[in-house]
């Protein structure tokens, strides 16, 4: 507290405001002297969240929606060109929850470890039931600051939550994600 | 899914990437005919939060500095201009946390009801220890999108993990907002 203000209790005539509104009167303020106080706060333990809800004609629909709605979350995806394309190609233990988890981690994975690349279109090619193994290509290109819009960033994919809803006719996906 | 991609397990070749990096080489995709998929997903349940952690000469200067540090979370303090003057006049029960909950709750609430009201300097006049009780002013405009920046709205104030270190020389004091 500045030196100024260590007196301000016994400075600080409470009467003046009693028949003020709630919030006290506006005040022209010209005769406030404004020394602004330094800063003495900072910002920590940022958690936030989003889910992620997709639908499809397939299964496959679904997963690939769910991949491209992640990435319209960090940016405007209506401004990725077409000009490169990644595979991927993923196998998963047990069930199709931890495929959909696996399926999104590489496309972080890819984002992460190919200078950014954004796709814009995600195709499955091979959907392996049986096998919980998928292939898929995603059409775009790599983040470029200068073209694109900046949304927010996606850091994980979690099972929070997780549904898959094979048997509704929109074969329903929901998926929350850490941002 | 389109017409065109029910066929694609059939028409996909497994066999061309097979000697190619983890994510499948570059290509040109001058070949691949484009048409972009519909949207099939929206974002849901958005939570996230953020921790402030405040500290001053004084409890009251920390207090002061929590209730700013939240609004420099919401706009670049440094632009709002020394306008108006708000006052609030709270009344807590039990403790120094309620106190600290119920202060910057005001706060928020002077923001929300009186046009976006936006203090840069919070000064505390009355900090009464036995009564729980704290009057305070403080200075600045309304929010104008025109010549302030937007930063992330908060939502609400926690109790969640909320600290108070009035023994400790610098009086921290640690809250978790919800953005």
């Amino acid at each position: 507290m500045s030196k100024e203000s260590e007196n301000k209790n016994q400075d600080f005539k409470i009467e003046k405001n009693q028949n003020e509104d709630e919030h006290g009167a506006s005040a022209s303020n010209e005769d406030v002297t404004f020394d602004y106080p330094p800063i003495k706060y900072e910002y920590l333990d940022n958690t936030a969240d989003i889910q992620i809800h997709s639908w499809g004609d397939s299964i496959e629909e679904s997963f690939e929606q769910a991949a491209m709605g992640m990435f319209a979350y960090m940016t405007d995806t209506d401004l990725i060109e077409n000009r490169d394309m990644k595979q991927i190609d993923i196998r998963a233990d047990g069930d199709l929850q931890n495929l959909l988890f696996k399926f999104l981690c590489e496309w972080l994975e890819v984002y992460g470890t190919e200078d950014y690349f954004i796709p814009r279109k995600i195709e499955i090619n091979l959907f392996d039931r049986n096998e919980l193994r998928i292939i898929a290509r995603g059409y775009g290109e790599l983040f470029d600051l200068s073209r694109h819009t900046q949304g927010t960033e996606v850091k994980a994919i979690t099972y929070s939550n997780m549904q898959i809803h094979e048997e509704a006719s929109t074969h329903d996906v929901y998926v929350i994600v850490d941002i």
